[in-house]
């Protein structure tokens, strides 16, 4: 099995290096990451300029762009083999509910949605430690969970694992994304220099979190999955749309 | 009805302008948009470094970054009224089928979803002509039909209008996504001093875009209204993923 | 006289525009700059991206870049004419001793120093008012006086001009550079996610500012010319490193 | 002595790990560099963001910004030692005539003026092999004349060393900068969405180039020493300004 690793933190981060050396015990890996922490990219691709691209060791890339172009031209012509999957991560902190519309972890599993096999995205819920081995062993669970019984192909899991040992871990639940509250107030700063500048403020807390939600799994100590969707219909209003076009 | 108006193509885009222009005879609007061409910038909010917002007229803003910190920076507290609804565009050219996923103009869509009205994102299906007008008639259409019978407030329209005379128009239809085959393959080049660089190739031709399809519907010279959801939880898959599970 | 105007505080600033309509009464005004404030980008060069240009009116055009990408681009191509000289601002601040190390607008100058006539740079000395008309009229006189009784091609001027009536200034001082200490202190600092972060701290206070520099003639509320070289040789230490290497 | 490396292609090149290692063997080396290729930088100094900074190892920090901005960085509060001197290097082509204006290398070292000691900058001449360690020795060379014979600490040793063996230099030569022609015209080019872009031509030909000078010494296969200035002031210009200000 050839595994695309990428993340969002950048490719000197821990988590991908954890990440990195755990799967080469399953696969063939090779990680193409942005440069730098680009947290927060989403899905952006850079259409207005060119990207520069280093190959920094045998099968190690790393890329002045965002996720979603390292993942991007890894899958369409910078590697000579094709991948049958892309794991990205680990990300060093949770990707909850609303998070996922911003997290460049999870856009760069997205972006392998092309691919043969199920992309996965995973981050660690910090908190009490460092237990990046844990979020790695649980990658390579899933893996052989995949193989026993597989996914359809154009899915997306989202995975989320409590930062505790393996052993503590209170087990893997299937969830939906709960939501978020409006995030904070934009807060008003100014620079050194007198000038007024905005930093985006801090997420919103939890809203939509009760049980069945990735929020109440990993409150739980347990392994949050959520299966994502790249296709972004909301199929239950088109019957609305429609009739609501016609009554016009 | 306060109407926050935002794009991604910049401020000073012509599609920008005929829309604000034209919701200003049915309500007071406010434009907050990026200063640059901020295309393909999906949801990707700047956490790293603080954002600089000028003032540029009365009720006008435009902001050193993405669209999606626009639109955030406008409800999270750089404008002292809250707006009722965000309309984004009308973008210089299609967003259609996976497309949505980079999109910087849904994706200011999208940060609107906390207010009171469904987002709207509007974008011009280049072609013939230079036809901005009949996209914003298109919108303040659609705004009377939704004031006449309301839709559920979390929801974003993505619509696409074919370039031509409102009176050329072949209708109005409510539509699923279509789907791209992979994007064309990395470009490969090497700047003046010698040195290798890499594009980002266009994106992949049409593949699923049968009727239904908001490809389908541009095609017919009709506008597509594509209803979108902010969630992106695969439901259907959750039961398999809980089986999966569980089969461990 | 064709007269290329550009500026670091970006195209919309105040003082380009003051300076742009002043000049237009003695010569045919080409305004190329940048679309932000580059203040501080000194005469950095874009190498390893392309540059995006955009015509904003008639012989107006924004860059994507730097000062010195901008006076560069205008002069090697850009333009089908080309320019007689350049004059660079009305900077928002002085530029006074160390500063011009640092300046874009003193950049865009010297990068002009291909042309026929003298590069001007001019700054206004922010302080009792916004008279950028002042500096607007004392660069039409130096133009005056350089028709008059020419200087050498090479030559770049430093104007710096109090911020008072062009009445109330008490004269015009040709000067040196003075000096300004260190710098103060890095401004360490975390952003809302409590990752640290740091400031480049204001420019050091006068230390070399007596009779004869610039900073002294703005002090005396004079107009400070302070004629720069852009070749950076010590000659003078050119002897001693001669004998120092033959000492060896 | 405590010595401060700094370059601008980057702290993961080979020029400043050949140049931090080989200074380690005379003093104590910290490291403080850019996180990316920043040549062309000049001296920008970035003052409207914040910098991010982080620590890579024992005395090693790459800093996302400028070569400026890390030597700015080291020498206000980054560091809890002050450094003796700065060197800067070894640049990957050679700095020669108006180079200097536009380097990131020479910047570095110019931004160490306050020092006790001058600062160097050193770039290898690319052409016939990857003689780093050429390079590197000649600056310990400096480094044992300097200390038996000391310069003046405001300083700047701009240093080009031939692409060869050590054994293989001519000599070493006191030279003032040489000048090249206009740069090369700037290069039109559309991008994959047929978006026109522009990129800054190559650097002129040699055109003040003979004995004496820097351009003359490296061809020769000398290492070339050209002392620098700070200040910009061209002095010999001073009276005529002041003349001509006189006959207005």
């Amino acid at each position: 099995m050839k595994i695309l690793v990428s993340n969002d933190d950048g490719y000197l981060a821990t988590g991908i290096n954890v990440l990195a050396e755990a799967l080469s015990a399953v696969g063939q890996v090779t990680v193409v990451a942005p440069d730098r922490n680009r947290s927060g990219a989403s899905n952006s691709l850079t259409l207005d300029t060119p990207l520069r691209i280093h190959q920094t060791g045998e099968r190690r890339y790393c890329v002045e762009g965002t996720p979603t172009d390292s993942v991007h031209a890894a899958i369409t012509g910078l590697l000579d083999e094709q991948s049958d999957m892309v794991v990205s991560g680990i990300n060093e902190g949770a990707n909850l509910g609303d998070d996922v519309l911003y997290s460049g972890t999870v856009a760069a599993a997205m972006e392998g949605r092309f691919l043969g096999l199920p992309a996965i995205a995973v981050s660690l819920v910090l908190g009490e430690g460092q237990h990046y081995q844990t979020a790695a062993r649980v990658v390579i669970e899933l893996l052989a969970r995949m193989r026993a019984e597989p996914l359809p192909a154009d899915t997306i899991l989202n995975v989320n694992v409590p930062d505790r040992p393996y052993e503590a871990l209170t087990g893997f639940q299937a969830t939906r994304l709960g939501h978020r509250k409006r995030a904070e107030a934009l807060v008003r700063d100014t620079d050194p220099r007198g000038r007024p500048l905005y930093w985006i403020g801090p997420a919103g807390s939890e809203e939509d979190a009760g049980p069945g939600t990735d929020f109440h799994a990993v409150r739980a100590g347990a392994v949050s999955i959520t299966p994502l969707q790249v296709d972004l219909t909301r199929y239950a209003a088109l019957d609305q749309i429609a009739g609501w076009l016609d009554s016009a």
